[in-house]
Protein backbone atom coordinates (compact mmCIF):
# COMPACT_ATOMS: atom_id res chain seq x y z
CA UNK A 1 0.00 0.00 0.00
CA UNK A 2 1.43 3.70 -0.98
CA UNK A 3 0.57 6.90 0.38
CA UNK A 4 1.24 9.94 -2.06
CA UNK A 5 1.24 12.88 -0.63
CA UNK A 6 1.62 16.18 -2.66
CA UNK A 7 1.95 19.77 -0.41
CA UNK A 8 1.48 22.98 -2.28
CA UNK A 9 2.39 26.34 -1.05
CA UNK A 10 -1.71 27.93 -0.25
CA UNK A 11 -1.91 30.20 -3.09
CA UNK A 12 -2.06 33.18 -0.78
CA UNK A 13 1.44 32.74 0.71
CA UNK A 14 4.61 34.06 -1.69
CA UNK A 15 5.98 31.05 -3.69
CA UNK A 16 9.87 32.38 -4.40
CA UNK A 17 11.11 29.13 -5.50
CA UNK A 18 7.92 28.90 -7.76
CA UNK A 19 8.40 32.03 -9.61
CA UNK A 20 12.20 31.95 -9.62
CA UNK A 21 11.29 28.52 -12.01
CA UNK A 22 8.82 30.51 -13.89
CA UNK A 23 11.25 33.65 -14.77
CA UNK A 24 13.97 31.27 -15.30
CA UNK A 25 11.53 29.29 -18.28
CA UNK A 26 10.51 32.58 -19.68
CA UNK A 27 14.47 33.58 -19.88
CA UNK A 28 15.10 29.68 -21.71
CA UNK A 29 12.75 30.67 -24.34
CA UNK A 30 9.41 28.36 -22.64
CA UNK A 31 6.66 31.03 -23.62
CA UNK A 32 3.03 30.45 -22.31
CA UNK A 33 3.82 29.83 -18.77
CA UNK A 34 1.27 31.50 -16.94
CA UNK A 35 2.12 30.51 -13.06
CA UNK A 36 4.34 27.87 -11.45
CA UNK A 37 3.89 26.84 -8.09
CA UNK A 38 6.62 24.25 -6.17
CA UNK A 39 6.17 21.82 -3.72
CA UNK A 40 7.08 18.93 -2.04
CA UNK A 41 5.88 15.10 -3.06
CA UNK A 42 6.51 12.38 -0.23
CA UNK A 43 5.79 8.61 -0.94
CA UNK A 44 5.04 6.29 1.75
CA UNK A 45 5.04 2.44 1.84
CA UNK A 46 3.06 0.99 4.14
CA UNK A 47 2.61 -2.55 5.07
CA UNK A 48 -0.23 -3.69 3.77
CA UNK A 49 -3.22 -3.42 6.24
CA UNK A 50 -7.02 -1.66 6.64
CA UNK A 51 -7.03 1.15 3.77
CA UNK A 52 -9.35 3.40 6.51
CA UNK A 53 -7.00 3.58 9.20
CA UNK A 54 -4.02 3.68 7.27
CA UNK A 55 -5.59 6.93 5.75
CA UNK A 56 -6.69 8.63 8.72
CA UNK A 57 -2.85 7.89 10.76
CA UNK A 58 -1.15 9.39 7.37
CA UNK A 59 -3.85 12.04 7.28
CA UNK A 60 -3.01 12.93 10.94
CA UNK A 61 0.71 13.04 10.42
CA UNK A 62 0.12 14.87 7.35
CA UNK A 63 -1.91 17.89 9.37
CA UNK A 64 0.92 17.56 12.12
CA UNK A 65 4.20 17.28 10.71
CA UNK A 66 4.46 16.36 7.19
CA UNK A 67 3.06 19.91 6.22
CA UNK A 68 2.53 23.27 7.59
CA UNK A 69 -1.09 24.19 7.50
CA UNK A 70 -0.64 27.49 7.92
CA UNK A 71 1.12 28.27 4.79
CA UNK A 72 0.58 24.84 3.07
CA UNK A 73 -2.30 22.52 1.74
CA UNK A 74 -1.80 19.00 0.84
CA UNK A 75 -3.72 16.03 -1.00
CA UNK A 76 -3.28 12.57 0.43
CA UNK A 77 -4.08 9.27 -2.14
CA UNK A 78 -3.66 6.02 -0.91
CA UNK A 79 -3.37 3.65 -3.38
CA UNK B 1 -3.92 23.59 -18.77
CA UNK B 2 -1.53 22.55 -16.20
CA UNK B 3 1.52 20.85 -16.19
CA UNK B 4 2.29 18.81 -13.32
CA UNK B 5 5.43 17.46 -12.40
CA UNK B 6 6.42 14.65 -10.03
CA UNK B 7 10.40 14.35 -9.60
CA UNK B 8 11.63 11.66 -7.43
CA UNK B 9 15.23 10.71 -6.25
CA UNK B 10 15.96 7.05 -8.45
CA UNK B 11 15.65 4.37 -6.37
CA UNK B 12 19.39 3.39 -6.35
CA UNK B 13 20.08 6.89 -5.70
CA UNK B 14 20.48 7.52 -1.22
CA UNK B 15 17.20 9.78 -0.21
CA UNK B 16 17.70 10.99 3.20
CA UNK B 17 15.39 13.08 3.76
CA UNK B 18 13.16 10.47 3.24
CA UNK B 19 14.94 8.32 5.55
CA UNK B 20 14.99 11.29 7.98
CA UNK B 21 10.61 11.45 7.71
CA UNK B 22 10.78 7.50 7.81
CA UNK B 23 12.56 7.44 11.27
CA UNK B 24 10.48 10.14 12.46
CA UNK B 25 7.44 8.58 11.98
CA UNK B 26 8.49 5.80 13.78
CA UNK B 27 9.51 7.97 16.97
CA UNK B 28 5.58 9.46 16.72
CA UNK B 29 4.22 5.85 16.66
CA UNK B 30 3.51 5.18 13.46
CA UNK B 31 3.82 1.65 12.93
CA UNK B 32 3.67 0.27 9.38
CA UNK B 33 5.53 2.56 7.32
CA UNK B 34 7.91 0.61 4.99
CA UNK B 35 9.85 3.04 3.14
CA UNK B 36 9.63 7.13 2.87
CA UNK B 37 10.37 8.96 -0.61
CA UNK B 38 10.63 12.64 -0.76
CA UNK B 39 10.31 14.67 -4.10
CA UNK B 40 9.55 17.53 -5.17
CA UNK B 41 5.96 18.69 -7.12
CA UNK B 42 5.90 21.53 -9.82
CA UNK B 43 2.96 22.57 -11.11
CA UNK B 44 2.95 24.80 -14.12
CA UNK B 45 0.16 27.08 -15.59
CA UNK B 46 -0.14 27.17 -19.18
CA UNK B 47 -2.11 29.37 -21.64
CA UNK B 48 -4.27 27.18 -23.65
CA UNK B 49 -2.89 25.67 -26.54
CA UNK B 50 -1.89 22.52 -27.98
CA UNK B 51 -1.78 20.06 -26.04
CA UNK B 52 1.01 17.79 -27.68
CA UNK B 53 2.88 20.48 -28.24
CA UNK B 54 2.98 21.83 -24.52
CA UNK B 55 3.69 17.94 -23.60
CA UNK B 56 7.19 17.99 -25.64
CA UNK B 57 7.84 21.39 -24.77
CA UNK B 58 7.62 20.74 -21.11
CA UNK B 59 9.49 17.61 -21.29
CA UNK B 60 12.33 19.06 -22.81
CA UNK B 61 12.83 21.69 -19.83
CA UNK B 62 11.75 18.65 -17.15
CA UNK B 63 14.83 16.83 -19.06
CA UNK B 64 17.40 19.64 -19.54
CA UNK B 65 16.60 21.93 -16.47
CA UNK B 66 13.59 21.48 -13.48
CA UNK B 67 15.42 17.69 -12.82
CA UNK B 68 18.28 16.09 -12.43
CA UNK B 69 18.32 12.84 -14.85
CA UNK B 70 21.24 11.73 -13.34
CA UNK B 71 20.12 11.14 -9.90
CA UNK B 72 16.14 11.96 -10.94
CA UNK B 73 13.01 10.13 -12.82
CA UNK B 74 10.22 12.57 -13.46
CA UNK B 75 6.70 12.30 -14.60
CA UNK B 76 4.67 14.38 -16.77
CA UNK B 77 1.12 14.80 -16.66
CA UNK B 78 -0.66 17.60 -18.80
CA UNK B 79 -4.37 18.33 -17.81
Amino acid sequence: MKAKIIITPKKAVVDPQGKTVQVALAHMGYTGVQAVHVGKYIEIELAAGDREAARQSIDAACHKFLSNPVIEDYHLEIE
